[in-house]
This record gives structure tokens, sequence and C-alpha cells, in this order.
């Protein structure tokens, strides 16, 4: 008795524990869905694309931007984007727009500094497949940068963001896109993205829960890496910065978002165009906010998502050779 | 003795029961991506409901299948992107990866010029979504440019260029991302996009059919609007650039894409970097096509659907002050 019991603990141990070892391997495999869902992701990719052609062909706007879940939850990221002709415009803006496409529930306000809209700007916008709102606003001759001075000299686009912020107030007309401005009560964020910055898609779920003034660092700014605020315990403390760090707020106007509403209730927040040289942002921020309520974002202001990035000007010395020549490049082509 | 092994034995087939009981009942839960798919379904039933009725509004009747081609159908396109650290590199990545990400089927080869992979490199492509191959390809010593060298004295990325031929024809390992090569008789196209570029979404679905070896126009290169290919009766005749208008193919790196099957049927096809100033492109594209035979895209090469735009190198000098007084940038935060 003594004997067999002691084999048969000894086979029923052999067996189950070769039973359970396998049960366990196979615990071990994950429930693998990705194949699947990356198949998904294409075709939806594809029909989207498909949707965008269809929509520039109707040339008109769709009615909403990529498909987040319920994208009728989110508060709208109002862009604001100011813009001149020059030669690598529509590159700018092509890559812009290609980035914006990529952020659910987002609404473009594109302001030309122009007298009226051009058709590059205004095909561009119809074709993007983006909620757009299209400004002008033209520079007024004695804040216009002369040639050959260098960019700091007078800040650039004031008046067209001034007329963006008009625009989202009720007190301007577009010229293109939805004319109407958001809806009273609607929830929502401001932001200010020159067309030549870089930026990444994370930044704008970043802002987007944004109750006052939220902040985050720019990179490649300022003759630095990057600009930042500094913060201690989740709040701003002081701001990583060469140039006049007693500023109110020592900030670059790519590094900041707005709550819409916030701006709403402040009638009088606006850029002033003689602000002195780095003050700009500081003129409509002084408006809106204490610096030590504004809100961290990008993990505490760890994390750069967007980059001052400049675009060179083309040298078209070329050009001119071959068109005194008569060979210049078609001007019925459009770049 | 006795009792004490029956005990033992008592208690260890009640445990294992129980495991091996709990163990069976999590094997029968299926690998369950139905929900998943459920929605995906959902998503892809609303987008053809849309896509059928902008078609109605076209008055158009959609094409014989209601259903667009599957992605499988769809040639891989292989952008080949050689990169190299400097300031601007993770912005410059950041940006091309986001355009990249609205193109289906797309497989993105990125060659470093580097000894190994770095960090930041590795991470973006880990984080980009897209499909990748990872490899590295260090500049040999007398080919690199010299501090103070304009770029046009000894042509970029010319060794990352064939390290990425070398793996689309299993002769190369990767360091990360996919490593298998196309598999045999894959259909798919090849384009060698440098990543400081802009690029169109829609330049993408022009090159996607070639056959043989596809050209468009580029903006904004050669000192002039435009270089590109001049058409006649859907033939290339010339093309308009105003540098040496007799090389073979007077061509830049971002006018033109290859077939894969043509690529790997000549497997001595290459960049020469040792081709004078202007011949790279030709170095390659000799192998593989007669002139006359290019095939011109974007509606006859009328449409600029890339940009060859470069991006200013950023100025430090703040930063180096504030460095020497132990308040530079943080390193730890990547940029």
């Amino acid at each position: 008795m003594k004997l067999k019991l002691k084999n048969v603990f000894l086979v029923y141990f052999l067996v189950s524990l070769t039973g359970l070892l396998y049960a366990l391997l196979q615990l071990g495999q994950p429930c693998d869905c990705s194949p699947h869902l990356r198949a998904a992701a294409e075709h939806l990719r594809r029909k989207d694309l498909k949707i965008s052609q269809l929509q520039a062909e109707l040339g008109r706007p769709p009615p909403a931007p990529a498909q987040p879940p319920e994208p009728e939850a989110l508060p709208t990221i109002y862009v604001v984007t100011p813009t001149y002709a020059r030669l690598v415009q529509k590159a700018e803006l092509v890559r812009l727009s290609q980035t914006l496409s990529l952020v659910p529930r987002l609404h473009w306000v594109v302001v030309e500094d122009a007298e009226t809209p051009t058709p590059l700007v205004s095909a561009l916008l119809a074709a993007s497949g983006l909620r757009f709102t299209h400004l002008v606003a033209l520079t007024p001759k004695g804040q216009r940068l002369r040639e050959g001075e260098p960019g700091w000299v007078r800040p650039r686009g004031v008046e067209q963001r001034n007329r963006a912020l008009d625009w989202l107030r009720g007190k301007e007309t577009a010229v293109g896109g939805e004319r109407d401005p958001p809806p009273e009560g609607a929830r929502g964020v401001v932001y200010f993205a020159d067309d030549d910055n870089t930026y990444s898609r994370e930044l704008f779920e970043e802002m987007r829960g944004t109750r006052g003034v939220s902040v985050w660092p720019v990179g490649l700014v300022g003759g630095l890496r990057f600009e930042g605020p500094q913060v201690q315990g989740g709040q701003v403390v002081g701001f990583h910065t060469a140039w006049e760090p007693d500023r109110p707020f020592p900030l670059d106007m790519a590094g900041f978002a707005v709550s819409l509403p916030l701006l709403l209730s402040r009638p009088g927040a606006q850029f002033d165009p003689t602000a002195p040289r780095g003050h700009l942002e500081s003129s409509l921020l002084s408006h809106l906010i204490d610096p030590k309520d504004l809100e961290p974002r990008a993990s505490n202001c760890t994390r750069v998502l967007v980059w001052h990035t400049r675009t060179e000007k083309p040298k078209m010395k070329q050009e001119e050779q071959l068109q005194r020549l008569g060979r210049g490049s078609d001007p019925g082509i459009e770049v």
C-alpha cells in the first residue's frame, strides 16, 4: 500500500506538473489583435484619403475632421496662422495643413497679409480637408518690415492675429470657409501657430484641456536649445530664457494656448503692435492671467513638442538668368 | 508515515486540481479581437456611406466594385530617408513622419549616418506608428563634408542610400524595425526622400503606380522656381534646369521614383559616391532606364508636389553664453 500510493503520487505529480506548465505557457501568449487592427487602420486611412479627395472635388470643407471617439465631446482647437506671400509660402502651408489634418476637432483660422484673398491660399484651404476660416488683414505701411531689416525689428503678424481675435468675437467677416464665429458658450482653445514652425501632433492634445492659459517649452528659439517655463510642484515658478528674463511673460508665440471662454470674457485682450521687442506675447497675456496661474503642460514642461524652425529663403539667381534669356520657369505652374 | 504521505497527496491533489481547472477555464476564453474589429467595421461602414454620398453628390456612378481596391492590393512605397545628427534633426523627422503617416501602404527606411543607432532616432521611429526599417551607415571619412564647406561640394547621403538598396536586395541587416526585405515578387516603389524637403501627400499617390521610373517637377531647387521634365505627347522630351542641362538625367533626388522589381532586376544599380556635382542621380538612373522611357506624373509634370526646402541652422550664441554661466538649457531634455 505504502509503495503503491507513492507510485500513484509520483505519476500524478509528473502528469499534473506537465499539464500546468503547458497551460501556463499558453497563458503567457498575449492576445494579439494588432495585425487585424493595423489592417483596419490602413483601410480607414485609405477611405479618409478618398473622402478628402472627394470633398476637395466638391470644393467644400468637410463637416468634421479625423475620427477620434466622439469628437463632439472634445473642445475645438482654433489654430490661428498669419501668412504672407513668399517663395516658400505654399510649401510651408501644405506641410502645416498636413500636420493639422492629424488633429481631431480642429479649426484652422488663416489670416493673409493681403487686401483680398489670394487664389493660392484659397485653393489650398479648399483642398486641405480641414475645417477652416479664411480672413485677410493687410499690415499697415508703417508696421511693415523694410527690405533688408532683420525679422526681430518689428513684430510680424500682429494685425493678422488681432483680426483672428476679432473674428472669434464676432466682430469681423470671413472671406472664405466657415464664416460664423464659435457659438455662444462653446468650449475651445486658441493657439497661435506660425506657418514655419514644426509641430508634433501630440502638442495639440496637450493644449486641448486648457482652462486658462497653458504653457510648454519651445525648441530652437532665442539662441537656445529651448526656452520654456520652469516648474516646481506643478506651478510655473520662472522661465528659462536668455533674452530679458524679467519680461512679464518671457514666452514665445508658439509656447502657449488660451481658453476660448477666457479670451471672450476679456474683450480688450489683443496684441499691441507697438509692444517693444519680445513683449508682444506679454501684451496679450497681461490682460488674461497672472504668471503664477499658468498651466504647465508637456510633462511639467520637460518635453519639447514644438520647434521654432526657420526655412531658408531660396536663392533665385539662375531663375533671373534664365528669365533674361526668355527661358524662365513657366509662370503658369504654381510653386 | 503512511498517513502523512496520504495527507500530502490529498493536499497536492486539491491544490493542483484547482490550478488546472482555473487554467483550463482561462484557456477557454478565445483571443477576442471582435469588439475592436466590430468598432473598426462600424467606422468603415460609416466611411463607405460617406464616400457613396459624396460620389452621388458628384453625380458620378461609383466604380464597378463598390469597395476601393483593398490596401493589400496597393504596391508598397519604400521611402528611403538618410539622416544625420544635428540641432534640427528631430524637428525634421517628426514633421516628415507625420506627413508619411497620411500615406497608406508605406514603409519608411531610415538610414542614420552613424556607427550605431542613436536613441533619438530609435525612439522616434518606434513612436511614429509607421512601418519602418532602421539602418545605419557611417559616411567614410574621405567623403565627409568638412566644417564650412558648402553642401554641394560633396554629395550627401550616398552611403546611406546605397545601404538602403542593399537592404532591399537582402544584402544588409537592419538594426531596428522590420528586418526582412520585401518578399520575392513583391510589387513596390522606391523613393529617396531627404528629411528636410516638403512633400504633399498627393505626391505618393502619383508615384504608386510606377512601372519603371516615374518623374515630376521639384519646387525651389537649382536656383529656380522649379526644375522638372518637359513633356510632349505624354513623353519626356527634355528638362527644365539651369545647371548642366546635358547631364543624362538632370533630375533632383526628390524628382523620381523607381519600381522595386526594376531595381531588383539590376543588382549593380547604385549611387556612385565619386560622381561629379549634379551627376549623383544619373549614376543610379543610367543603370535603369533610357531617359525617353521616363514616366511623367503630376499631370504631365505641370504640378509641383514636392519642394526642396532647407531649414536654417539655428544660432546657439545665447546657449553658449548661458552655459558659461552654468545656466544652459537642461541637457536632459531632448530637443
